[in-house]
């Protein structure tokens, strides 16, 4: 195995363009195995082993620096910079992330994982470069999809003027994780079509040298772009075709599905997988159902369908009601804050990690304007996550914007109740969390009227305790009135509060008649949140208030029963605070 | 007077080119009368007169939708649909909003402020009218200096595919607020140079059709050119050439000075507005000092340098230690937090409202990378500004991302401590809040070793009763313990937290033993402030904590002494709420 005698980038120096081919299969097998067997990222990382190679050939890492965007394509580059067993020993498959990670090795300059950030971290560090009257080349990888992001190209139309060296390596694949939209892919197709050669070239119409590289999976060719590129005195663009999964027919066959796996769908090829019932499904059949009543009912998210369930199926079915508007979660938000306001019914899907994306617009263009758009926030709660996923912020994020409604249901019925009077209703923009711990049905009917802003649900009415369950907390709610029940002997009163962003002052008030303390439970960071309010609202008055929820730190894959053993978010650990604090 | 016969869009349509001339210096004359009273933004609606009556000549507004960009420039279209009062008659001057407003009249489409939103929000709207199987015009507005901004960048990328009518009129004036930095403008340039025919062209690049007017204040060749687009089955631009303050001599020649001005500008022309000794102007005297020392000090800022008191002469003496982004802060902030982490010493300035477009980047490109950027967040506090530019949400933005160290400052000394300590550590990313009420200096050094982090300062220790006075707060913090001494004869601790990221635990516990009461007093919104996690850290204890801050609420130009009544921010209101209370 070639691979046997290639261990860093220094290596790869020996090697012929032979060898180097026979060690991209080498690989491309590793990956492959790995990636089946833990899940991952198959086809940005197979479609990017050439490049790879052909990058560290070239250039001198860690002198020469490499951003990476998202990073969800650094696999090769990980084998290559001192990470092999990481693909090679499955005892090892889980050391390194499966993004660049500084404090992994001085290859890796940035933890990144959210897209369009490599140019604008580039031409930082290339500007630094400058500042510090240091030499050596910069180079940010950036795929097509997430040229759309506007960090991306904020960034692109800076890095042009940077007056020195910069080499920005578009790795154009055609794809983002479903297909790319938006007007600049005509741009990209045309310059495909002509070798690089069509005169109205949108990098070049941005300030950019352009090279064009119709083989990006040629490591020859690679190379020879490279080593033209290089020492460059001004930012240049080279745009690279790659095969998005390459070598891996299933991956190149259907790239939306191998752009990231669940282990073992290589061995389980010929299953498809069948979405169960569950939020997104049913949430799916609601859309579809709604979008047959009413013609200007639309759904709208940016660039992750996959996460939401929206099948090629289902996007077909909907036809001109369906709009991915790709990597743009900003343009996401205004544009449908401007459909809601023009009497249109959108409802916007996106995952919580990602609505960071996009505060001002919820501020400025949907909360300011008050357009009565439905967000269906996913994923939302503590995880075990990367650190650059973490689902814990959208609700200090969202709740602490003023004229939004945002909802966490606990159970089915309640979500639907919900969902059903936010696309019916023309005065709020609402957010609705969709909750994330399975389905849970309690078979009846939810007959709120959710037109009374604020109106926390009693479930179980009690004393001297009162436990106020969030969401998807609820059941650790009712879990702690049990133990409260069985250890203590108190009937503590359960409380499903709906609204996260605003306090039921009446029903507050009256816990003071028979309370004394009051816990709140939230499946997200304390610090700006929920329970905090609560805090608030009790400050100048006799009752204890408990809050539980995640601490304000990046947790970094840490699994999920260890961050609630540390957050106390337990009922075990709850009654021993209780206890410990004499609060009862 | 044409004037006196037109005052709505159907006015314009009886009359000759001529008479639309003659209009045209009409309106010119009573918006520079009107700015140069109240101040407001000058150059940019002079620069608009031409285009906003062409577009009601032509279009049939509110049939016809049409989208401003920051709406800066929408004096002329109010004049025209139905406002004029608002320009002629000095008692109406304060009637209308300087932006536009859809409350005031069925001509203004959205509440817009920040820049950049136009396309997107028309997208929206052209996509509502095709759902709802309606006809019409809608037309975007977007200035050439708000091109650059992510939502901007996001919105073209995805307007130009609407499959329909959408018309975006680029108004270049060759100017951002002040000049124009990145890549696209030498693409304009190219333009303008050969008049719209280069095949390299931006727009065409990102697939729109295109079509260029050179004398973009002339009303016929405009009239001529939105008729050609007028109807248009899909996505045009048209890129008109305007002259920014155009009409008034001194605002075509100082295109910064007059894009917005405070009142009797005009008045006092020959006398230059200096700087008085302030925060602004102190901190250009010392990163001006500190620039020199190290070469790898670096200034950024995302288009607003006016705002820092970043003039010409400062931005010069800097030279490439100076970086204007234009209008991009989610670039800003990337691109500082790589400058940060390779060993450059970046201070990135910004205004309390505009940090609101750059949670992301916050959290993933600089907090997740701790890097050890210093970022001056200026203008933060509750005042009587408009809605779209309120600055009371940075605390609850920035405060809730791990990581970072925010530090609230609250006289000269210890925001030059804070600084000084900032640009030298390497450990975290720093956000100062630049004080925002006046020069306070207590002319002693400030020692605090802000290495410990999260330590208040007991200013004065007393009993019963703990003030924490934050930043800009502090003042009043002061006021309320004389009150509290005076009415109650209490001796109140006084306490100045200095760090809003982070809670003085020993201190808190401390005060439970002889006090029973915490007053927290800072200068934002309330909910996921400071404040409340005070309340949370005394939740469960004894003692009695008040909360006072602004509500969450969007305020529009109300003043901010009627703010203070409002949120209790008045030690006359604080003290009556204590004893209301029973809480001494």
């Amino acid at each position: 195995m070639i691979l046997d005698k290639v261990s860093i980038p220094e290596d790869l120096k020996q090697l012929s363009i032979k060898e180097m081919e026979k060690l991209a299969s080498e690989m491309r097998e590793i990956i492959i195995k790995k990636v089946n067997a833990t899940g991952g990222h198959m086809g940005p990382n197979l479609g990017m082993v050439e490049t790879s190679i052909a990058l560290h050939y070239v250039f001198n890492s860690p002198v020469d620096k490499i951003v990476f965007d998202v990073s969800h394509q650094c696999y090769p580059h990980k084998i290559i910079t001192g990470r092999k067993e990481g693909f090679l020993s499955p005892d090892k498959y889980y050391k390194y992330t499966g993004y660049t990670a500084p404090e992994e090795c001085e290859h890796d300059l940035f933890k990144v994982g959210h897209t369009s950030t490599s140019v604008s971290l580039a031409a930082g560090v290339a500007k630094a470069r400058d500042l510090k009257g240091e030499k050596g080349n910069v180079i940010a990888i950036i795929g097509d999809g997430s040229l759309t992001g506007g960090e991306a190209l904020e960034g692109l139309n800076n890095a042009a003027c940077l007056n020195s060296n910069m080499i920005i390596v578009v790795n154009d694949n055609g794809m983002s994780i479903a297909e790319n939209h938006g007007g600049i892919y005509d741009n990209l197709k045309l310059l495909k079509e002509t070798d690089g050669k069509a005169e109205c070239n949108f990098f070049k119409a941005v300030g950019f040298d352009y090279l064009f590289v119709k083989e990006g999976n040629n490591i020859e060719k690679l190379i020879e772009a490279f080593n033209k590129v290089k020492d460059s005195k001004k930012p240049v663009i080279v745009h690279i075709c790659t095969l998005k999964g390459a070598g891996l027919k299933a991956a190149e066959e259907n790239k939306e599905k191998f752009h990231w796996m669940l282990p073992h769908t290589l061995d389980n090829d010929k299953i498809e997988r069948v979405m169960g019932e569950c939020y997104e499904s049913l949430t799916c059949d609601y859309i579809l159902k709604k979008a047959k009543e009413d013609k200007t009912f639309i759904t709208v998210n940016a660039a992750t369908p996959g996460v939401f369930g929206f099948t090629k199926d289902f996007r077909d079915a909907l036809g001109e009601q369906y709009c991915d508007v790709g990597i743009a979660e900003e343009h996401a938000v205004a544009f449908s804050s401007a459909l809601a306001k023009q009497g249109a019914k959108p409802v916007l899907a996106i995952m919580s990690s990602f609505v960071q994306r996009t505060y001002d617009q919820l501020s400025q263009d949907l909360c300011l304007n008050n357009s009565p758009l439905t967000i269906l926030v996913y994923w939302g709660g503590i995880s075990g996550a990367d650190a650059t996923h973490l689902c814990v912020f959208d609700i200090p994020l969202i709740s602490n914007i003023p004229n939004i409604v945002y909802l966490a249901p606990t159970h089915k019925e309640e979500y639907f109740a919900m969902l059903e009077w936010s696309v019916n209703q023309n005065q709020y923009p609402v957010a609705i969390r969709v909750p994330s711990n399975g389905l849970i049905s309690t078979g009846k009917e939810d007959k709120t009227d959710y037109n009374i802003l604020n109106k926390y649900e009693i479930v179980e009415k009690g004393e001297k305790v009162a436990i106020l369950g969030l969401g998807t907390m609820y059941p650790l709610a009712c879990e702690v009135k049990k133990e409260l029940s069985l250890k203590c002997g108190i009937n503590a009163s359960l409380i499903n509060p709906k609204f996260i962003t605003g306090q039921d002052e009446k029903l507050l008030n009256e816990l003071k008649k028979d309370h004394q303390l009051v816990i709140t439970l939230e499946d997200g960071v304390l610090d700006g949140g929920f329970g905090e309010k609560i805090s608030r609202f009790y400050g100048a008055s006799e009752m204890k208030v408990l809050n539980y929820g995640a601490k304000k730190e990046f947790t970094d894959r840490v699994p999920v029963e260890e961050l609630y053993e540390r957050y106390h978010l337990t009922k075990e650990l709850i009654l021993s605070d209780i206890v410990n604090k004499h609060l009862i």
